[in-house]
């Protein structure tokens, strides 16, 4: 726990995290995110049909305002699902929210993750409000982080500080995610899933075109590389919110950009290995590297029919050296490829991180995907999960 | 085992299963099926891109010869991702076997399930080929069915009798399957996998071309409507043999055409359910039934994204009725669908059978497909294969 303590917010942001009773047994469940100072955000969203409450309104609210103030988490319920009353639950929480921060409820982002299909408990968690503001403080970012864990073990986080022309930028971020991660987002404009929540909170002055340019590009070679159970969530969703304290010069072009989306990239990438760290029952946690590839997109494609692949997962768990499966998945995957082109390396399934190696000969693009093995632990939490 | 001594051959047809010494402990794990009479061919095989050598080798006789006199099929061994030994030790098998029967070794196809990526003991199956043919037998059917097993747990065998103009027909179908189930097959000349195999088997006179067209429209409606685990093989095979023995006015068109195809369907259907039955691990059996779509494809889409779903499945066997992963995954299914058109109907959990209904109220095509439960056993048991 000691370790926890010493983690700072960037400058400017405060945050904190309660139970407002939406868990049983008084878990906390809710979070807030809160800087003074307005702050640029970028977004992604799961690419699912069904999408929940949260992501409507984020979408509306983004599009209203380009600056924002606060940000609200809630674990224990995903908000999805549940029709047109979903979004005025969320409106309405919002609303109280932004009259007691004397905001705006459009410069207020909010994310929901949990079981799917039932109401929120609006007048449980309007009542929490006053104690959620209250709490807000530079160092309650772990109190927000375990917040917003649903079967997560352990919270994730991640900072890094970097140096923009002489000024000290701090980024951090934090994610839950355990099951249901298999994430493929879009952000508003584009088209482009697990439930993950990440959220990235920086005190960098950036543009909100730079910003949203950095985030999708750390979130493809990070997020989109990782499954736990290939089930694409109706909740996940990445935050990026840039307050501009640390008074650097705007980080938009050239080597400082090229620092600041380098950065966001280890950020997201080490958040996403916890996530598959931590995921459900996993016992292993499984790199695949698929190289000889056309293009990136082949590789991926190639890797993920391997990472999703229950038979190569069990057998994993199992121990059991099974290259056959690996052979079997690339050949599903959907990409062309031929039996004496492939080449496929194990290492010893003895320990706890698992490497597969599958080269394709083909081309030249190579990619990395992250996955964890298929166990009774995941069967046991997600048979008894309601 | 008193019902399964009453399964006759139709017409013409012998059968014999043997230990041939693949498996370990004498089990048995080579089959024949012979016709003196030559049997007309139609066969799929699965679209994996890695094939099984036994899928090269017959689509190869298949292109030689229009007709057949002997099937051969081993399990314990996929002799797939065995390279160029891996066919010329399928032909070299086939040569023994179509010396000591007196045939062309291009009368003859040869199918494979087991272990990918090790050489058939060829020197074992060589010598094991006296006994196999000496065994042949009108009775011999269930001998055969049993020796193409892996980890089923029971024989599964489906006949149906018809008039043809006066003339009984017999058609006879066995299958084998339980895990690395989620068919897609094509036929040797179009495009269009489990393993599983299946053979039907009839004294019909029909010809080639109705054959083909009876049996792609029979396994796109059945071996194509279930999935076990998502991971399509790469040795799925689905072969049915026509001897004409029964000597009926050739089933072709009309009335014959369509009573020969919807009987040839229902074996299919009675076949697939049984795999579905005897899935590794399961403890339910679940028909998902998706109506309102636009096209039958769009529906099976759904119904495939839901039965492939490990949240589901895992929901289903802790008898959990958590009908948020049914709207998780069908709206991740790649369909178009929107929260509000979106009705679900799930049966009582209870009971061995589970029914689930989605409306997404877009058009009138409707399917259904079939899936089981993932449990801890399925686990076990693909953990500790090799």
């Amino acid at each position: 726990m000691k370790v926890y303590k010493k983690i700072i917010l960037p400058k400017g942001f405060k945050a904190s995290g309660i139970s407002a009773g939406i868990k049983r047994g008084a878990k906390p469940d809710l979070a807030l995110i809160f800087s003074k100072k307005p702050a640029k955000a970028a977004a992604l969203f799961t690419t699912n049909k069904i999408k929940a409450a949260h992501i409507k309104v984020c979408l509306k609210h983004l599009k209203n305002s380009d600056s924002f103030n606060a940000l609200m988490i809630n674990s224990g319920n995903a908000n999805c699902f549940t029709g047109d009353k979903g979004m005025h639950d969320a409106e309405a929480i919002m609303a109280q929210l932004a009259k007691k921060l004397n905001f705006k409820k459009d410069n207020i982002l909010i994310a929901s993750t949990g079981i799917i299909g039932k109401s929120l408990p609006v007048d449980k968690i309007k009542r929490a409000i006053p104690l959620l503001v209250g709490a807000l403080s530079s160092k309650g970012l772990i109190s927000a982080v375990r917040a917003i864990m649903t079967t997560d073990t352990f919270p994730k986080i991640a900072t890094r500080r970097i140096n923009i022309a002489g000024k000290k930028v701090f980024i951090c971020g934090f994610a839950k995610g355990a099951g249901m991660i298999s994430p493929n987002m879009a952000c508003a404009e584009h088209r482009r899933s697990a439930t993950m929540l990440c959220f990235i909170l920086t005190d960098a002055s950036i543009s909100q075109r730079a910003l949203k340019q950095a985030l999708n590009s750390a979130v493809e070679d990070s997020f989109h590389c990782i499954t736990v159970d290939g089930c694409m969530s109706t909740n996940d969703t990445v935050i990026a919110l840039a307050n501009g304290a640390a008074e650097n010069i705007s980080v938009d072009k050239n080597k400082n950009f090229n620092l600041f989306a380098l950065t966001l990239k280890n950020i997201c990438l080490e958040l996403a290995k916890m996530i598959i760290k931590d995921a459900e029952g996993a016992t292993k946690f499984i790199e695949i590297k698929v190289k000889g590839a056309k293009t990136t997109q082949e590789a991926k494609k190639a890797a993920l029919a391997v990472a999703n692949s229950n038979l190569f997962k069990t057998a994993i768990y199992g121990k059991n050296p099974n290259f056959g499966r690996i052979v079997q998945a690339i050949g599903a995957s959907g990409i062309d490829v031929k039996e004496k082109d492939l080449k496929i390396k194990l290492s010893p399934l003895n320990k706890k991180n698992v490497f597969v190696e599958v080269d394709i000969n083909k081309g030249k693009a190579c990619t990395k995907v992250y996955t964890s093995d298929l166990t009774p632990e995941y069967i046991k939490i997600n048979a008894e999960y309601n």
